[in-house]
This record gives C-alpha cells, sequence and structure tokens, in this order.
C-alpha cells in the first residue's frame, strides 16, 4: 500500500454515471493553491487562496485559454474537511469530456489521481474517524434497505464503536490489575482475587460472544436475509414467490446467482431485505441429475435462515409433516427457522383448514400458513411471518450489532484468547502466560476500531472503497 | 406544459449512478426554510434561515427521530443561483436508500419533484439565460468530444446568441424603415430608398444563410461526422477500420445503428467524433438480396461527409477509377469529400505506387493514400486527410456554427421570409404585404434566443432535459 505523503495531492470523481452535475474531490495540502491555478472567480474581488473554510464560490475552469466549464468550488480548510486536509469539491456539469479535461490539468499540475478508498483512508490516518467509522462510509453508501442502512448509519455515528472501545477498557484496566502481578512476580504476590478476575473474564467474554452472534443477523441484514423456498414440485413455489414479488414490483431487482441456474429475488419488506432462493423441488432422489438437483437444494437449505416449506391444502396432514421433518433433518442445528406454508387453500373448507393448521402446528412446531397464490391471499401472513422471524427487537439496538466478517473474525479471536485466560485461572497457569492471552485479546479489539492496524490490514480495507471515497 | 408557480419548490436528483456522493437540487422560493425544518447543522450556532447566499452547510439530515445522512449544504439566496430562485443543493452520501429517503422527506415537507429540465426552465424563466444558453446546457453535458464541448461552451456563454441578437437588431432597425413608410402609406411617399433596402436584405439574408449552411457541420460535430467505407468485397475495408480503431482503443465505444446489420463505429481524431460506417462491398448488382444491400449502401453515401474509398494496390488505374465514378454519382451534389484509399501497398513497389498515385489523383481531382491496414502503415495520412475534410477553420469561430436543429428550422424560415422580402422589392408589392415578410422573419429570429417564444415550444425543448437539470 502507498503510504500517505504530506503535500501529496489526490483527486478522483466522486460521484460516477449521468445526471447533470458531477463532483470532483481534490485533497491535500495545496489543494487550495493548485486550483486557484486553473480557476477564475465570476467575482474578481475574491482570492481563493485567502478564502476561508468552508466558502462556496462561483467561476470558471480553464485551462491556457481553453474554457472548459462553469463550476462551483466547495473549499474546505484543514482539520475541517472529510479527509482532515485542505480540500476542495469541483461541482461541474456531469460531461464525461468535461470531468476527464479537469483531471487532466489537475493531473498535469502535479496532483494524483486518487486509489479506491484513498480519501476516507486519509480521513482514518488524520484521525478523522476510526477504522470502524470508515468501514462504515462503504456501507452506508451501499445500503439499500431501511435496516441496512440504520445499522451502517449507527456504526458511521460510532455506536459500535463505543461499544468496542467499552470493552477495550474493561480489558485494560484488567491488564494493569495482572501487569501489576506481574511486575511484583519475584515476591509471589497475587494482589488480585483471582475469583474476580475470572468473573470479570467471564462477563467481558459474555458481551464479545453476544457481539460475535450478532453478525450472522447483521450480515444477513446488509446482503438480504436468505429465505429459501423449498418442497416438492407442483405446489406452488414459483407462484407463491411470483406473487409475493409482484404486489412490491417498485423495488424488486434481479440479482444472478453464483450458478447459471439459480436467480435470486431481492424483496423489501417492513424496511428489510430479503433473499427469496428457488430450489428444486424436494423428491425421492431418482436419477443422477436429480441427485445434483438434490444436493443443491441441500446446501441452500444449510445457509437458509428462513425456510418456507411449501405444501398444497390437498396433501394429508402426514405428508406435510414428513416433508417438514425432511427440511429440518437437513436445516439440523443452523438455527433456520421453517415456516410451513399450505398453498392452494382455495381447494379445501375453512374448517379443514382451521383443523389441519392445529395439526400440523402442534406437531411440527412451526407456524402453518394457509394461503393462496393464485388468489392472492394470505400472502400478507407470509410477510408478517417473515418479518417476525427477524430479530427485529435486536435491530432496535444497532449500536450492538456486527456487520462485517472483518470484525466478526477479531471477536471469535477476542473470544477464544479469553477463553485460554479462563482455562489459564482454572488450570493454575503462571500470571505471565494468562497476561499474554489478554494482551492478545486487547490486540484483536484494538484492530477493530484500528488502534492497532498493521499497513496490510488497512490496505486491503480500503481497496475495496470506491475511487473517489 | 405546467406553469411555473411562484413558491412552487421542485426537487431531483441532479446525479445519478453510483460514485461516493450525490447531488439533490431543491429550487424555488421557501427551499431554505423547507430544509431548515429536516436539517440540523453540525454547528449549533447557525441559523440556515438566516444564512447568507453562497453558504456552505455542514450538518445531518433527519425526519421524525430518523437519522438519515450527514450532508453538505450549499444555500443560494434569489437571485444569485442557476435558476435565479432560493435554491439548496444538498450533497450527500450516494446510497440509492438515502437519497430515496431525503427526496420523500422533502416531498412530505410540500416539495414537488421536478419534471425533466424544470430547473433550467426556471433559469431561462427567470432571465438568468436565454433559449439558446438553455439548450446549450444540455449539449455541454452530453459533450464528448473537444470540438463538440467547445461549440457548446461558446453557445452557454452567449456566442451564438450575439450573432443572433445582431441579426435581428439589423432587421428590427431595417423594420423601422418599412414601418414608418406604412405610418405614412396614405400620402403614398418612399421615406426608404428601395435599392439600399434591397441591398440590406441581401447583406442579412447572406448572413442567415451562412449560419443555416454551418449546421451540417455543427451537427456533425455534436453528433460524429459520418464517414462511409465503400469498396469491393475484400479489398480490406473491415481491416481498415480495425487498425484505425485499435491504435484509439482507449476512447472506442460502439453505437447501434439503425439497423441490426450496421454497428456504427466512433473514434476521436484530434478533438473531432467520426462515426464510421461500413458498407456492404460495392458490386454489379447480382440478386435480390444484393439488390437489398446495394440500396443500403447506396443511402449511406448520401448521407456521408467523407467517403474513404477504398481499393487495393494490385486493381489497375481503370478498376480504381471506375469505382470512384460510381460513388461520386452517388453522392452526387451532397458535398462529400471522397478520399480513395489504397490498400496493400506493400505488395507493389514503391515506384509504381507514386505512379499510381498521381495517375488517380490528377483522374478523380481527390487525394489518393496507399496504406497497409495489415501492416498499419500510412494509417496517420488517412487520420491527417479525415481531419483536413472537415471545415475546421470554420470550428475556430464557434460563436457562428449551428448545432441544434431546431435553431436551423428558424434560420430557413426567416431566409424563406427574407427571400419573399426580395421578390417584393423586385416585382413592386406593397410594402404592408413586405412588412409582413419582415416581421415574419424577426419572429423567426427571435424563437431560437426565446424573445418570441410560444408555451408549446418550451414544453417541447425542456422535456428533452434530464431530471435534475
Amino acid at each position: 500500500m502507498k503510504q500517505v505523503q504530506e503535500g501529496n495531492i489526490i483527486c478522483a470523481p466522486a460521484t460516477s454515471g449521468g445526471g447533470a452535475l458531477a463532483i470532483i474531490r481534490v485533497s491535500g495540502r495545496g489543494s487550495v493553491e493548485t486550483l486557484a491555478e486553473v480557476f477564475q472567480p465570476a467575482d474578481k474581488q475574491i482570492d481563493i487562496n485567502k478564502a476561508k473554510g468552508y466558502s462556496l464560490i462561483y467561476g470558471t475552469i480553464s485551462s491556457q485559454g481553453e474554457f472548459i466549464d462553469e463550476v462551483l468550488l466547495s473549499l474546505f480548510r484543514s482539520p475541517q474537511s472529510f479527509t482532515g486536509e485542505d480540500m476542495v469539491e469541483i461541482s461541474c456539469h456531469a460531461s464525461p469530456f468535461i470531468q476527464r479535461r479537469i483531471l487532466e490539468i489537475l493531473i498535469e499540475k502535479g496532483v494524483r489521481a486518487a486509489g479506491p478508498g484513498e480519501f476516507t483512508m486519509r480521513a482514518f490516518m488524520n484521525g478523522k474517524m476510526d477504522l470502524l467509522q470508515a468501514e462504515a462510509v462503504a456501507d452506508l453508501i451501499a445500503a439499500d434497505s431501511g435496516a441496512a442502512h440504520r445499522l451502517a448509519a449507527t456504526q458511521l455515528r460510532g455506536g459500535l464503536s463505543e461499544g468496542i472501545e467499552k470493552l477495550r477498557q474493561e480489558l485494560v484496566s484488567f491488564t494493569s490489575l495482572i501487569e501489576l502481578e506481574l511486575d511484583f512476580s519475584e515476591e509471589d504476590v497475587q494482589f488480585a482475587d483471582r475469583f474476580a478476575m475470572t468473573e470479570t473474564v467471564i462477563k467481558i467474554k459474555a458481551m464479545v460472544d453476544r457481539l460475535a452472534s450478532s453478525f450472522r443477523l447483521g450480515n444477513a441484514v446488509r446482503k438480504g436475509i436468505p429465505v429459501v423456498i423449498a418442497g416438492r414440485p407442483n405446489v406452488g413455489k414459483s407462484s407463491l414467490l411470483n406473487v409475493l414479488l409482484e404486489e412490491e414490483r417498485a423495488i424488486v431487482s434481479e440479482i444472478p446467482g453464483t450458478t447459471r441456474d439459480t436467480i435470486e429475488e431481492v424483496l423489501h419488506v417492513g424496511g428489510l431485505l430479503f433473499r427469496f432462493i428457488d430450489t428444486a423441488g424436494l423428491r425421492e432422489p431418482g436419477d443422477e441429475i436429480e441427485e445434483l438437483g438434490m444436493e443443491r437444494t441441500r446446501k441452500k437449505l444449510m445457509a437458509a435462515d428462513i425456510v418456507l416449506a411449501v405444501a398444497e391444502a390437498a396433501d394429508t396432514a402426514e405428508e406435510i409433516t414428513a416433508m417438514a421433518a425432511g427440511i429440518v433433518k437437513i436445516t439440523g442445528d443452523s438455527g433456520a427457522r421453517v415456516i410451513l406454508v399450505i398453498n392452494k387453500s382455495d381447494l379445501i373448507t375453512g374448517k379443514r383448514s382451521a383443523e389441519l393448521k392445529k395439526e400440523l402446528e402442534s406437531i411440527c412446531s412451526c407456524p402453518a400458513l394457509f394461503v393462496s397464490a393464485r388468489q392472492s391471499e394470505g400472502i400478507d401472513l407470509i410477510r408478517n411471518h417473515l418479518i417476525a422471524s427477524v430479530e427485529t427487537e435486536r435491530l432496535d439496538n444497532p449500536q450492538y450489532i456486527v456487520t462485517n466478517a472483518r470484525h466478526y473474525e477479531a471477536l471469535k479471536n477476542v473470544s477464544d484468547s479469553l477463553q485460554r485466560v479462563l482455562d489459564g485461572f482454572r488450570d493454575g497457569i503462571p500470571t505471565v502466560l494468562i497476561a499474554t492471552d489478554v494482551r492478545q485479546a486487547i490486540y484483536w479489539l484494538g484492530q477493530i476500531t484500528g488502534r492497532i492496524t498493521p499497513e496490510d490490514i488497512l490496505g486491503e480495507i480500503f481497496s475495496r472503497f470506491c475511487i473517489g471515497k
């Protein structure tokens, strides 16, 4: 990764695509002076070199007599800017030609084209935000549902950072006790009460584990909660999906799946993004091709958060419960919630469906919803149960939800280190060895917010950003 | 078209696509006050209702406790803004969710989603620019070559408007003479010298015609100068095109043609955009399908500005001149410039090619270039001749170049009206009838800049804009 150098001015377009306007960002010491060489304010009284931060100046950009565009400059002075450096944002017309020429002119003046995420990296380097917040910037831009947005926004505003920092402080003050003991280790004094220390570590580890366990939800909210639709062929799985999608057509899009034959459909319900995965019908394995299809279905079921197990009203209770049992056998301990959906409810009487519902729910211990995809009946029921299947109450405290795989890995490492501390206490291991594990735990927590950050991790994080951020 | 109402606040995204940042524009009396309801400045001392024009304010947008985003507001006060009204530009993160929510919140507050071009229409309505300049905004955004950009920029800055206005002034002062005569018509006095008046009209009409004739060039520069590649099959037309394109790969794109079998290739050469149109080989018409192919080739040749007539070095001078004559017969009076390109020059000696060149150029009265597509030789020659074929000296005075079909039509009408005036003078038509034609000419000139603008024409012009402009 390239080191950020002082006086190293970078530029990049911060918008992309069409539209009427575009923004080009410039950051680094000397940004304003460089702009002054190519920008002529409409008001000749203005000297942009003397302009204060938070100035908005109208004028033209031209180079050697070549008029490029009429632009608006937003001028920021260090440290009151996104990156913490002197910055200029050029708002120009969105013509590809104009943007290209402005960037070319800046580069001629010695400005360098920014790499992906380099602006945010500078913000981090200059202490404008911690690593968690920097990563939240990318999440915020990508957020396409209310819940994902709320998680990213909380993180951007330092919510999760506070939680992590609190944990870290507890561990640091805990360490100071241990270190004290080490200083006097030759005298073989145990200052701290080992029992109380164990209690503290258990408490901290529980908090760490709770945070780590939030990753499944956080990740699902960010990428879409995976809902697998399973059931025998021809019970109406696809028409059910179509009805669900059709009623929300305005906000539906297609995500091509990992394999050619899988098209995943996404759907916003109640501010949450659900990712629907249709499966090949579940049936007794026959020839080899079906064997393969079953294997795929099995894999999808294991990755599901929610399974819509679809049967039809003409089926017997035995057939349905057998199907549900088959699914539960596959999902096993994955924690997926199963919802029985009995389609074609218009083909049986209300009395029959009430009886069947009671029977199924008592045997399968999961909700049984009677719907008619053909008549668009009961679709609201499915929608409500989808939302209810997500731990929405947990989403009310977004500061305690981890959405990032890197943070999850770090938390797992913290938990492992703390487990070794607990084992050490139990087995009477010398304090000096226990201290190593505690330091490890602090190290991993610090990696999340960036208090301890090897350069290579930084490069990896910021290279995933878009250019201009 | 909807009438612009005072106090009618509009909003629209001014950027589109991805990137890091997005701009949402708000315009109309009360824009600032509306923003004040949903925007909280980071600096609590700031009251945006009291902020002056050209203020840049950082803070958050939220609605009923729901945090939406950290944004930068650019605040403008009437009349110092693009539209001439109070305006706010919201620079937010480019998440689709955030942009949607901000627009929703504004609309909840009574702001209306802007139609295409409505911001620029307001700028026109409020006298911030004339119609020519307003139309240039759209051209400027679409410009993708240096020449097209220069034309649009000149127009935006009022270059063409000045030229048109000068013509209009001449006509208006001319009318005053005629009108004076009309006032005294009963006395049968001819104040003005009819000979001098004829001279004046001839002079103005010549200027109008020159402007109108610039449309072919202006339009070509804007949309790409059409270059048709013609010649017998297998002389290397396609490989020639490929070599031309390959060397400029970075800035090449494909424009799907009007018919499925035509792919047009565009290429920037020396700041000009050329549009290459390959043709079916020219040969003696055979069966019906070839007949159709020939008919298409014929049409393309008639629309060409430049024809690259391709032959191969092994051909005899007679064969090549016959081919060139065939092309000239089709292009006829269209004014297309023909350039002979003799491919496979590596197959003959330098002496032979020098002789052939001399012979061809004297017979065909057009340049004959010897190239080898296979060895990429002589391609620069073609490039230089392409640029030389465009009236680049005319492009040096972009204020006298018409790029817009609407302006061209209006100028043709002006010219027709002036011709009727001249006919009237010649035939001794009564002044009262001549005055009508002069007024017609003034009317059509005024339509270009918008001095006389029926509402329906306005609606048509601005509806072609993108939203947010």
